[in-house]
């Protein structure tokens, strides 16, 4: 047996985790969007007021980069979250980001980070989960990108056991031999995770599609597949974000974007 | 180059095909559906006139059958054809079916068969890719199950080389290493295809997902991503199909089905 | 059940096939060796007579081309064939090349081609399989290079059932997520077909990879995990080549292949 | 750019990493053998004395255990450490043990681990990565399960950018469609990694294939195809193990595979 507690036969009634008011897994679809990486204040700020006046319930933002090169970009850091601890003053959304290290957890603590966002390159960092376990703050489970459904809610399940049921599962794409998208959205593992267990399940089109043109058809498709929300990452400027430029929607494809989910949301018996 | 009559560079508009009356490709999302195999008159016809009650635009039925084993039923041949003809003749459904050897398309023309389809497993059989570029018949090709995206669209440039450009491709799963699902549909491939090409995109997710319970979220999924249609299998009474039966809806699904689509269609400013 | 004839419960010892004298799944490690394509009979006859002084033991070509593209070379066609019966003439080495539609066996019988080749694309073109199986010619199955082991010895049984059991099976490679080569040669299913059935079976190391540099030691593993011999693709002057160019072996290279073969299999217990 | 300290480019002539006097990266193939977790002192010291007799050169052994499962034997821990110590003591092989967690490090340096081996699991979690740049000791880098090569390389560019150029890494298998066997080892990945990096590149046939009977085929093409070593499995009696028993070779199968081993080894100019 991978998992129990998370299962749909431990718990036959949907999980509804509640992020600082948001609730998530209920009949609302909710929308997460920010930046890939927090950058600066101003930036930050930006984005944050802009999608918040567009219907965006949380904001997303990296402090904390896992990156293929070490040469690349790594996160603000602390400053990262401190950054984002403002943008949560100015515009009253909950924070989401990503925690790479258990060691890390008392600083997110201190900045009272309201869903602490577990990576696809850690989803088997057994140590970070069981750490998370003992953390009374969602988290946000992302997809191994080549995770079998097993894998994943074995990974929920060391959450789970520590003690903390509050998770949000989040599929951001497998690893398959197309080229022409970064991963491949796996779109009927949304009702398949809903059948198996009893979490609410969000989708990433972002880090999926790894191309803007793609996101908002994706979305779309998350949401009319069951999707209890979707997370994505948006940018003013794209061109010039220090990293996941070419995936990151404009303010003006995020409007397009709230706009579409909100008629299929309708469409299906939710709302936005 | 692997290909150009098919690209949207050739042809910046959208193709519509008009297949016995019924136009795929444009506001109207289309419905296929029917028995995996073609079985006996009887099923046939019951099953063609409750779909078509419920709101389908075509009749789909195996009488040629790829099988992976030579032990399991292979069609019934030149008899599965009359049959389809029959159910044509009673509901006025245009009969979509799969054509396997260019010897039997003047079987194909003989009844009069609406649309030639191209399995999955033939999509690389060149030489039937020529002969249907001669055929005044529209083809609907199936991407192979590991194609990429270039060679599914090379393979519609052998049609179209030909002189037939009356095709409407269609997404039924690309083989990944998940094992809950038969295949994993490509959602991102729906909206990716219709930039780079103006073919018709329709999706299958009965053979995609090979899951009774997962057609209906599927197919919502790919309706909202764009998909100009669905293909979809049933059967009255699944567990006795002679093959595919764990993938067949039945009737109250197939209903369920109907409803949601046009619901997720009007959403989005199309139609059933 | 998809196979039964072609496993090893039906028949526990080795499969041995006798192309022209020379035996293939006995103790020998064959070679297979020549041009993706015959491109025209100066070409043929010298790379020909080369590899057979070299060690050869039969000459691979290929007349007709399954290519992406249908701007691609398709092949000389039956041209293609009467080059391949002169160099057969000249050298003594039996002749294997690919069939890819049921119409041309009379042709292929008529030039009393050695070994009826069928590509991966073909794999499961049951219609040529079937038709294979009343051939009285051995029959060298590709896999498919998304077919599971289940299809692959299911399509090798279309052949068998048909009465003709003379079949050589050869891993070419599957898809998987790695770009830096064409596809994925899965070493572990050569000793994996071998106990799952009675078949010889060899390995083509030239498609697998798509990189000359990366044949030789792919061809090494592939005799160490047990295969019965090789099938390279080896040109004049790769750069050159009408298809398959970066993957073609110079003669150089062809020389250090069968030395380091021989090696290899006189280390385990067979000779070249 | 992905990688720089660690390619050929940086460095032209392989490097050769010396683990308690035994090269690994040099004429010599190597071989590490064990049961996958230590289990007692009793059954560790038994395999130890016997794999050093038959020919290993290392002492592979699980003390802390990533599992899918948070209800699977998750290791010994410290215990297990002591009892490799002890196990090193009395054959005098040096000791090879994963880390999961980089707070674990000071255990690992104060029982004189001598390659701290990081599980495929954990091959992009970077903080663990960027502290073992900062140790002394041979890092054994296994490949993520569907990490690309860049990847894979990038993570070992992290441990050299901290200073510790003393790295190994370990081709395991790759996650495709196949379900016959537990991975696919990527045969063509050993020959290109030596030609994109200087570093030494072992094998891992046990996870690869996770079936006892396929772990010598594959060790063998392993060699063949230019690896430095092989990780392989042993247990005492596999069905007891407490975890991977289907993969572990017995005694006597290891016999077979180091005699194997021996012979292919010596047929490439290299040793045992």
């Amino acid at each position: 047996m991978t998992y129990k507690l998370v299962s749909r036969d431990y718990n036959p009634d949907d999980l509804v985790v509640d992020v600082g008011g948001v609730e998530v897994g209920g009949r609302r679809v909710v929308v997460i969007a920010g930046p890939c990486s927090v950058e600066s204040l101003e930036q930050t700020l930006e984005i944050a007021k802009l999608v918040k006046r567009l219907g965006a319930h949380m904001l997303r933002g990296g402090a904390f980069k896992p990156r293929t090169s070490p040469y690349s970009f790594q996160g603000l850091g602390e400053e990262g979250l401190k950054i984002l601890v403002k943008a949560r003053e100015e515009t009253g959304l909950p924070i989401v980001t990503e925690v790479m290290d258990p060691r890390d957890i008392p600083l997110f603590k201190k900045y009272d980070v309201d869903v602490f966002q577990v990576g696809a390159r850690n989803m088997q960092n057994y140590t970070l989960l069981k750490e998370l376990g003992r953390v009374d703050k969602p988290v946000l489970l992302k997809r191994g990108f080549s995770a079998t459904i097993d894998e994943w809610l074995g990974a929920a399940e060391y959450v789970a056991l520590g003690g903390n049921r509050k998770i949000i599962l989040c599929e951001r794409g497998i690893r398959t031999f197309e080229t022409h998208t970064r991963f491949t959205l796996s779109i009927s593992t949304i009702p398949l995770v809903k059948k198996l267990s009893y979490l609410p399940v969000i989708a990433d089109p972002s880090h999926a599609t790894g191309r803007r043109d793609l996101v908002i058809p994706v979305a779309r498709a998350s949401i009319a597949a069951g999707a209890d929300g979707v997370l994505v990452e948006v940018h003013l400027n794209p061109e010039k974000a220090l990293s996941d430029g070419p995936q990151s929607l404009t303010i003006r494809d995020f409007e397009e974007l709230v706009r579409d989910l909100k008629r299929v949301a309708e469409a299906l018996g939710r709302y936005l």
